[in-house]
């Protein structure tokens, strides 16, 4: 009787005073991946097989998080492509079923049902051409109801993008492990990237790396005590700081170590977007190549004329200096 | 005097430390149902009579959350028949009233009332057919009043439907009890089904069964204590484990006496669902004949190559194989 | 020195473990109202003088908290005037402003502009009645302006009357005082009013009345402790349960006592609306000719027939029987 | 090895039991501002340089929360301004490329195209002008694709302006140390500016003020502890109290000691508007020359009636009196 009938995938408990030093992550690792488990922008470096090809696109999930110029230009595709098959049907009836009484009427079929279900699509019916019998009435009909349809489909998902909470916390590129008070601390600067208000910004940090258990190779997780979990306010920048005491799981590690274990720094934060009142979350990682041990960051703070607030130069953010420089 | 008088139906109370032995509900069961209390799809197994139609139906709940093909076929009835209502307005008022100056003119006065009906009500307005006097203008001026609520309202019930949100956490079929640590553990599996991120995840995990309390037949609820009750986060998969201590209420319980007490585990989930952080919901439960004693899961993980990510095979969520085969 | 200079109005704590038995409401209350606070509908029973008429008007929330039918005949009513306005400056500038080539011509210059207003502002333009020159074209390109931001407000606000969470909790017409385990309790019901599903439903109960301190009439508050202060679900019905025990400021008062004191029960409850992961609020109080001693309520379960699931019956939820009958 | 490594910017936690009296704010202040952090109307008097302009303008943000009158006249400049851009490009072609068929043609190219594009960007199209040929209605096609994604893009900002939570509380112009208990206490009075009902108002109040550390001068943030942080309801006014006992940091502070720290009152408030169940906040902060030593405040109460009910005075939220005049 052992543990291996749990098989418990990357999970990790928040930090509301309870401690999991073994979260059945992986409890043997044979044939399982040492890479990262967040890739620096947040994303999960995981793999789900098995899930159908249509839960794995997710439309709408796809549709509000591509770019604005992906997303136009799809809408343009849409919008092109809805004509060209209502035009062609239009056409289809040939020119007695669609009358052009402009002054210069379209010979050319297809192009007068392409503009014609331009004209319809858009609700916009100059009335120059117009439908002749029944059988073209029932397409504008149809037509018609598609595009109430596709309207408010497209009003709902631009409204959708628009009031996505969506924070844009920017991480220091590298974390160090600087002097702290009479010890040493693990620390990593953050900024907001937007002109936005973050509200009660709480900050978890975790460290995974590979030990030897029984044996076997175990990935283990530890989170990491921090000077302080929450913010308030964010207007400015804040340094997560994890001091690295003697219970640290970090004490006494140097570069070597960190590498050798494939050791990794997992942070999650969740915030309150102040416009809407939405919690917004932001993950990010440092593998050890991204901590440098013995630098510490510089200070952010612009000199200011007296009168002048307080400011701070965002483009400092990643910047150290070995520590010995002070 | 005894505790006849409170009357409580299916309450369950959370899991931040207290703990509820009695639930109040069903102090007498007689001529109580012995059914489940939830379905597997984590709907309520209840009925509530004496509720009037109207709060019954509850039009707009179901409009958010019925099929979009059904939503979709709905709305083009409701299309067609308000083209029948106003076309037929515009046609009792004879040929005269609604003058068709195309080249072709529709003979058939409901005909022509229908189509003129449709280019008003979608705003798109040929003027081919147009309204002839004050009566029918009249009309014209209702339908585009009619139509522009009706606009809002299919703008607003699809962006709804987008914005609302649904967690699809797809449970294993079974739950398992099976080896852990130096005991035993109910088990079962969830993963997500879907592709966005579900944040904090949190469980709840209820017993019931009913139980004879001084010669009654009483129904009565237990929460189960988890291994963990949350994660931060959830990219692969979660195996819920309650470990079957001493304390445990399913301490030394077989199957015989699992179905002999129409026992049930209930099951509540809460979660963030990241893209609107909204709070999402799922429930589900088992029934006895759904837990195999003396089973075990199988892995989830797929052998990967070296620098591949993390990875696990969906299909085998619910897959168990006899404890003794390892 | 005394407390007189906290002059702290309605307020009441919530019941996360801190009681605060002096809320500093009216320490002195001479010249104050002795009237119930929260009307049985959840609405406060307050007045706020002073605020400007634009403020106590709130134009939004007005609209949003109005009737279907009172909102539906507000816009019939900016929808008519808007076209009157528009239709008379068209008329102003004369019948060469405003062709009509239909077959039958409105001769009312008035007429053909409100109904010209129309076409234009439903955006349908049939063209039989058309702007000649440059004025009415300016007006038209207005007109659509305001046309094309009077829809995007009616969309937005058909929208958001749709959205807003909306709990319609049904609490019984009265509260009992009957016999609770081997003491009496306070009891009310409530029941879930609409198909939705209501998650986590917590309650906090208070108990007002005036008190004579230091010769002095004060309005006192205090935080009723409850069987239970939270439910996970909501299917059903909740009986909330006071147990009036020594510590309980209801023990021993009698009927008199509660009128000669003007006590009321206040309730807020909070739950979450499964729908939209929304926080929903519901609010309502009992007056001492309210709440029934010696009273209880009756069942409300349905005797099912076997392999039926649970069921309850709503109207009896209100329904009480003396004590001893049982 | 000291503390300098860390350079944490305007860092405050939250109330909830746990204190922090070194915030980390600004360790070294030469050079730095001794400017007020927050303003008066809540906004935050920081600077961040080296942000992109792209990012310090934020779209969204500004359209979101600028004032509706700015808003409506950059939409109608938009409006305008696309009309005028499609309608030089219908002009290019010549006049026989828009044919005028109505009975008074507009001669200048220019203006035609104009009211032309305003046919078909509002989706009108009387038809008496349109495009003849391929290349006109190829514009049509562009423009009403544009004009369907303005649409769009309006309707969900209008919504969004609708949807989007915001709290007015009004604060005392003043605040006071008047006599409270058997001592003093700092105390502000808030109303809600509004007629939406705020529910469980949460209030944190922190002191900033310059002290001299070590030789150094250093910004010091404490958490004032309150009479009361939370309030269930909130449908009159509030007087939030800090006790100024002992154990306060404002314990013996006079008038001078306040200015010559530039001491600095921070309050964040966060509640639920019920409206939308959304969370919501409000910031403001008081300035030594804003605390009014040895005043309090005037009751805000009218007296009343027999049978009306509590009523206050608005108007009176910032009056206050000497403390002997009671």
């Amino acid at each position: 009787m052992n543990e291996d009938t749990v098989d418990n995938a990357l999970q990790t408990v928040d930090g509301d005073g309870v401690e999991y030093r073994d979260l059945g992550f992986g409890t043997v690792v044979t044939g399982q991946s040492r890479e990262r488990l967040l890739n620096s922008n947040g994303s999960f470096n995981v793999r789900r097989t098995g899930l159908g090809p249509l839960a794995a696109i997710n439309l709408y999930h796809t549709l509000l998080s591509m770019r604005w110029r992906t997303f136009l230009l799809l809408l343009l595709l849409l919008y092109f492509l809805s004509n060209v098959l209502f035009g062609s049907i239009y056409a289809s009836f040939g020119p007695e079923a669609l009358v052009d009484t402009s002054s210069t009427p379209m010979d050319n079929i297809f192009i007068r049902g392409f503009f014609f279900s331009v004209q319809t699509f858009a609700t916009i019916g100059y009335g120059t051409i117009h439908p002749a019998g029944i059988i073209p009435n029932l397409i504008v009909t149809i037509e018609s109801y598609y595009s109430l349809l596709i309207n408010a489909l497209i009003t709902g998902l631009v409204f959708a993008r628009f009031a996505r909470p969506t924070a844009r916390v920017v991480f220091s590129d590298v974390a160090v492990i600087a002097p702290y008070r009479d010890m040493t601390g693990l620390m990593f600067r953050i900024v907001n990237g937007r002109s936005n208000q973050l509200i009660e910004l709480t900050a978890v940090v975790m460290f995974a790396r590979f030990v030897n258990e029984n044996g076997r190779t175990v990935r283990r997780f530890d989170t990491l005590d921090l000077e302080r979990r929450k913010v308030s306010f964010f207007p400015l920048a804040w340094t997560v700081v994890h001091p690295i005491d003697k219970h640290s799981p970090l004490y006494g590690l140097g570069a070597d170590e960190l590498v050798g274990t494939d050791a990794e720094i997992l942070i999650l934060l969740t915030a309150i977007d102040e416009t809407f009142g939405q919690q917004v979350h932001s993950r990010s990682s440092y593998k050890p190549e991204q901590i440098k041990i013995g630098h510490k960051f510089v200070s952010l703070y612009n000199t200011v004329e007296d009168g002048a607030p307080i400011s701070i130069d965002i483009r400092k953010l990643s910047k150290t200096e070995p520590e010995s420089s002070r």
